[in-house]
């Protein structure tokens, strides 16, 4: 099924990563469904999104039934929701690639590592919904504000699962929209990228940087 | 004190990144004290470093007297024996700059992420030393071996801690060997550091890099 990826479903699709991804995946003519539990918000988001690539591309569903139609379903809602709506969610993404972007930030001190008990959300996640699920784990570390641009980021994409299939799937779509993507490994790695992000953020702010990113080097090779 | 900073004790400098670090900062003209608890293998390596600067700058010591003869303490022992030896300096570095580079690392699965209970180790040194300790935390994803050369080195180190002058004055040093150093927040966000190393074993295996590292970006920029 997955290799052929006709309908994405981005539950927390009116954040601003949730819409950021959407907008590109639209683009790249992707039939997107944008789950979401403020349905005034989600609106105003599809409708932008639709006007800037021209074409009905998005459109707005419930959580559980964005889920349902989906091939491909990626969790972009805040940390505070996750647990709820991956129970949700569970009956009808039995067999797909489930893509969790969440980060654990606790406000409000977002600036500092506070990782749950359980450590990784996506490790969380996988527990949640079984092995028939194959959980992929990407995103956490891409500022939003540039996803809702049309430019090349710089900033590369950590991607984490216990499947190798999947991750070559996800790594796909990153390239298609325009990133790099790089296999780092099973999803207890996860916590990796997860915890990363209060460390951007401490850069933005204290080097007064606007969206902080990572690249992966090979330091055998001089730049 | 720190800002003369004359003598160095690298505990477990007769290790790779250890022997690394005496080696670089032998060559910048510091005073190296390798405490180690295999003096063999300590008094080989202290003799190759300082045929290779051509001054005697590196000599051996117990782990305890390196600790209480030196202005800055760099731990660079298997993690197996970290709590012992933070332990047995704890009276000696007081009012002193204390740097971990452990990464809690637990053979054979070295590729995955295995966080102990607590989290991270660098905070672990942190509560065991006491506040009257600068802790910093830095070099858990530099490539060992590429220390032992050189070359400037193309990744970057994030330096963790909870007083800024101290990770200032480890960034400093940073810079004097040849790397490039960030401000990276509290020591509560070393954790992303020490998880990050396994994500760099996975990846010099599976895309058969020598020393991955990590470079910091800002994604509104375009490389």
């Amino acid at each position: 099924m997955e290799k052929n990826i006709n309908t994405i479903g981005v539950l927390g699709g009116s954040g601003a990563l949730g819409s950021g991804l959407s907008y590109r995946l639209g683009k790249e003519g992707y039939h997107v469904l944008i789950g979401s539990r403020n349905q005034d918000k989600a609106s105003k988001k599809v409708n932008e999104i639709n006007q800037r690539i021209n074409r009905e591309m998005v459109s707005i569903e419930s959580n559980y039934l964005a889920a349902e139609k989906s091939d491909l379903i990626i969790l972009a809602v805040p940390f505070s929701n996750h647990g709820a709506i991956v129970k949700e969610i569970a009956p009808v993404v039995q067999n797909k690639i489930v893509l969790d972007t969440t980060v654990p930030l606790v406000p409000p001190k977002v600036a500092r590592v506070q990782l749950p008990e359980y450590g990784s959300v996506a490790k969380k996640t996988q527990e949640l919904l079984g092995n028939e699920v194959r959980v992929v784990s990407a995103f956490q570390n891409v500022a939003a504000i540039h996803l809702n641009g049309d430019d090349a980021l710089s900033g590369e994409v950590l991607v984490f699962g216990n499947n190798k299939d999947a991750r070559e799937i996800i790594i796909g779509l990153i390239e298609q929209i325009g990133m790099k993507g790089w296999h780092a490994g099973s999803i207890d790695n996860s916590v990796v990228a997860e915890s990363m992000t209060s460390v951007l953020i401490f850069m933005n702010k204290f080097y007064n940087m606007e969206g902080a990113g990572i690249n992966i080097v090979d330091s055998s090779i001089n730049h």
